[in-house]
């Protein structure tokens, strides 16, 4: 697939598009905030899960994607959040119909917060809708300050941007403010957040916007 | 895409293969040996290629792939090697057309080494054929040792696996012991390398194992 086939027309495409909009309905009706993460495989994403649930499991359910292995689901419920896993057996990016069958696995009344973990990869998850309120880019230092630029389809549609791995700076050439800056051309509205999920830098401003977001997300 | 579509019947696939053994038989007929190094965003796939071409620039031509910009190529040409860039436009991996057209803008006449650095993505480029003789995954200690488990089917493909970045090691969690028995389990005739693209460690052994693969690609 293409990093844009979202705007093709087609059976698949709407038939996805529909079954998200069930989801954001279903997760409307919860009152949860749903994060949809993105990144490449080894950016960090199921460790900045595990150091943002220190501060927030019990409000918090995880749905983990990965292609094979349940590595990640065991990772995460050692932190005490519920959390079930998909493994997708060949396909390189979640479908809002494999959450949907996910969801049925986890007890969301008392949850706030829903992370789904995608697939790792940086470049097919970014068009695909699972019914999200938000996508969530991660990148890490040692991948090196150009990604946004040469793969910049998931930073157009990314409401926030986690630079992760900020622990590792002193060892190689890496240019943050290379890296926000071309994340802000691509979209201006973006946040983002300089962190280790290692060290534990930077994770209270994120979980600050986390929280902000989740009040605004419950029924009034 | 899955990451096993190259089984799939279809027109697509099987127009794929052909266009693939058309190159291959290219590629034969001009003595090259020709490498499809394929990893995640940030993995180091052109740090590693700078690195080789220290040695064989003289020798080697190289196709690179991305899906937005030129940088690679630029920096390639920057060791005196041919570079020639194809930008996918969204598309998440290269495919063995894409290869035909690129390779008619370089001079194979005294070339032993073509390098084809697929785009960023451990999942679809590992079951696209591209008419090489050989895929090179390439993975890096930051990433975690966990990712030949992870993402399997590249890993049962490539003849070679490159564990780059191990100056980071110091600084990470991170066993070369798991990855490179995942990657056994996974390909028993694997070779891996233990590399760092930055201070040079392994290289050599890495391009011994070049020279032997072109030495013997040579027609006689």
């Amino acid at each position: 697939m293409t990093a844009d086939s979202s705007a093709a027309p087609g059976k698949v495409v709407s038939k996805n598009a529909q079954i998200a909009e069930e989801n954001r309905r279903f997760f409307r009706g919860k009152g949860l905030f749903v994060l949809n993460l993105i990144g490449s495989p080894g950016c960090g994403k199921t460790s900045l899960l595990e150091k943002t649930l220190e501060r927030v499991a019990p409000r918090a359910a995880v749905v983990e994607g990965d292609i094979k292995t349940t590595l990640d689901a065991d990772r995460i419920r050692r932190t005490g959040a519920q959390a079930t896993q998909i493994e997708t057996g060949g396909a390189c990016h979640l479908d809002a119909a494999m959450v949907a069958r996910a969801i049925q696995g986890l007890n969301l009344d008392a949850v706030e917060f829903l992370f789904i973990e995608n697939v790792g990869n940086l470049v097919c998850p970014s068009s695909v809708d699972l019914g999200e309120d938000m996508k969530v880019a991660i990148i890490s230092v040692p991948e090196g300050d150009e990604k946004p630029a040469k793969y910049p389809a998931l930073f157009v549609r990314a409401s926030a941007v986690v630079i992760n791995k900020i622990d590792l700076l002193p060892y190689v050439d890496y240019s943050v403010a290379r890296a926000a800056g071309d994340c802000r051309k691509l979209n201006p509205n973006v946040e983002v957040f300089e962190l280790s999920s290692k060290t534990g830098a930077g994770v209270d401003a994120w979980v600050s916007f986390l929280e902000r977001h989740a009040l605004s997300a419950r029924p009034r």
